[in-house]
């Protein structure tokens, strides 16, 4: 039994006594503790090992206050567990595969056999931190859409143009359809497991949903999208959030595809996007994750703007509109999560 | 007089035979006759010397057929008339002021008195061009919105977070407000100026104005655009197109300042962009760049996409959705140009 059941609340557009509040990558560089366990531990180490994703998956909630628990992880380990090698070199440009899918063999190449358990630490490292966390907030799961894992998977990291999967996707389409199949069969699985072994919610990131023209995004990657979302609601009853950043020319098709949350990026006025979504879904987001280099009075500011955009509807879940940057104070993160509990209780008194 | 007065007429919302096309960085390092040109001239200086920078303005129009010729220069030559020192090096990630404006002592040491005469090479680039040009097209002048240039000229380059300018839009707006009144003053009398020496057209880049929330647009961005739309049209009669990359939530907000055309990146679908514009304004756009890596029967199946979308109404300007990628072969942008002319003309007979 969750004792802080604000965030599942939320997610079904539930009352609430105020907005409950979590950060992307919340568990991350900014905390000294966070940096402490990482001086000791690389990257992929600390994905995988339970005990230490478990530990820095709590820190947030312990220090920050924040409502909810994401379990420490990377989208990219899926791909990894279907045979990608892959590569995280500390301070050059993130995670990266050195041999991406280039061609019809690579992608057959990949296994879709076993990668679902081949991914048991993560499973075990929810189930470990669900014990300690012991209902005191929601436990938050998450993977990677298709569409942002194959784009990973052919480029091979991060890129400016995304010209290779791109080129593939104009070119051999029927080509990406199937890597996407792939990708969309085991992470379905995967987030079934989530939800078996402590995930009390899931959060989908699409994360390059936004480099692409909307038809491509309702070809390439919302279809997956749904198809997850299918698996997840036939075997559990675990609320769906879906952040597809910078797809914001689609929301009414995002909220329309099963999910019970859309999350933001911040370039999308909050208040408008309540007006198109209606109440079909859930908003998470959206302050500028910048917002959070200025002083305590600006954010303050910032998020009584959000805040009183969103209205008094239910279904409000507070967060950055992308991941909080690694140099962020920790006393600005703080300072956002109380303005959020102080002003959203506030609000809804009047 | 012009011969080929499509996109004058596009951009008023005129009866056409056919859709003008031509694309952002035409230009550019993807034409052999550029790189040609560029191996015995540095950027800056090709910028600076209206004899080559004519020149390469009027390859493309010859090479690949586009509708209009666009000045060949950069944004970034505004914040260098006003006393910045620009920095091009070859390969080393786009231009950049080794001394960003970081400080209220940084903003008052520009210079507004006589930069607009400083970029005197520009005017008499314009008056070269279009006398060579002699009708054949119309000439296009351009400068970048203020936000853009105070987010570069804050940045001292191109970010990823754009920290520094936007602590300053949130810590200090009333300095943020200052730098961008005198960059719009500028700016303003710029454009005046270019419409005197031969431009037909002025094109308006905020290449990121997508970074923000809507409501920092309308704040920081939108009202300098305006002004100085206002003046660009309280002394020429040419036609206005503004190009707010990203700025995808506010395109009905963009449409009523005062322009004549709103460009739009590729993520927008344009039937509904043609929706929400309604008749206030012409669209600009928007295959998206990358889709010119993929093959000549792709780039026709979306060119006729694009062009149904928009329907047939008039006041539709076929452009990429952003510059030109530099390693485009030759005959795929040919192939898109084509492929607008034949397509566009086609479905105008139906």
């Amino acid at each position: 039994m969750l004792q802080n059941d604000l965030l599942i609340r939320a997610a079904k557009r539930q009352q609430v006594d105020r907005t409950p509040v979590w950060m992307m990558r919340q568990a991350g560089r900014y905390l000294p503790e966070y940096r402490a366990v990482r001086e000791k531990t690389d990257f992929l180490t600390l994905c995988k090992t339970p005990e230490l994703a478990s530990e820095v998956t709590i820190q947030p909630v312990d220090i920050v206050g924040v409502d909810a628990a994401i379990i420490f992880s990377d989208i990219l380990v899926v791909p990894e567990a279907m045979g990608m090698e892959l590569v995280v070199e500390e301070g050059k440009g993130g995670p990266r595969f050195p041999k991406p899918l280039r061609s019809k063999a690579d992608i057959d190449a990949l296994v879709t056999d076993g990668a679902v358990e081949r991914l048991r630490y993560v499973y075990d490292a929810l189930k470990l931190t669900s014990r300690v966390l012991d209902g005191r907030v929601p436990l938050i799961g998450f993977a990677g859409a298709p569409w942002t894992l194959a784009a990973y998977a052919v480029e091979g990291r991060g890129a400016k143009d995304f010209a290779a999967v791109k080129t593939m996707m104009y070119n051999e389409p029927a080509l990406l359809h199937t890597l996407l199949d792939k990708l969309a069969g085991v992470v379905s699985k995967y987030l079934v497991e989530q939800t078996r072994n402590g995930a009390d919610i899931v959060q989908i990131f699409d994360t390059w949903a936004g480099i692409m023209s909307k038809d491509a995004f309702l070809t390439f990657s919302l279809p997956y999208i749904t198809r997850i979302i299918r698996e997840v609601k036939a075997n559990s009853d675990v609320p769906v959030i879906v952040f597809a950043r910078g797809a914001t020319g689609a929301l009414k098709e995002v909220a329309a595809c099963g999910c019970d949350v859309v999350g933001l990026d911040w370039t999308v006025d909050l208040g408008e996007a309540r007006e198109n979504v209606g109440h079909r879904a859930s908003l998470q987001g959206n302050l500028d994750p910048v917002a959070l280099y200025s002083s305590p009075e600006s954010i303050r500011a910032q998020v009584r703007s959000i805040l009183t955009k969103f209205g008094s509807h239910p279904g409000h879940i507070f967060n950055l509109g992308h991941g909080i940057l690694p140099d962020v104070p920790v006393e600005h993160a703080k300072a956002m999560v109380d303005a959020v509990k102080e002003i959203s209780t506030e609000l809804r008194k009047k």
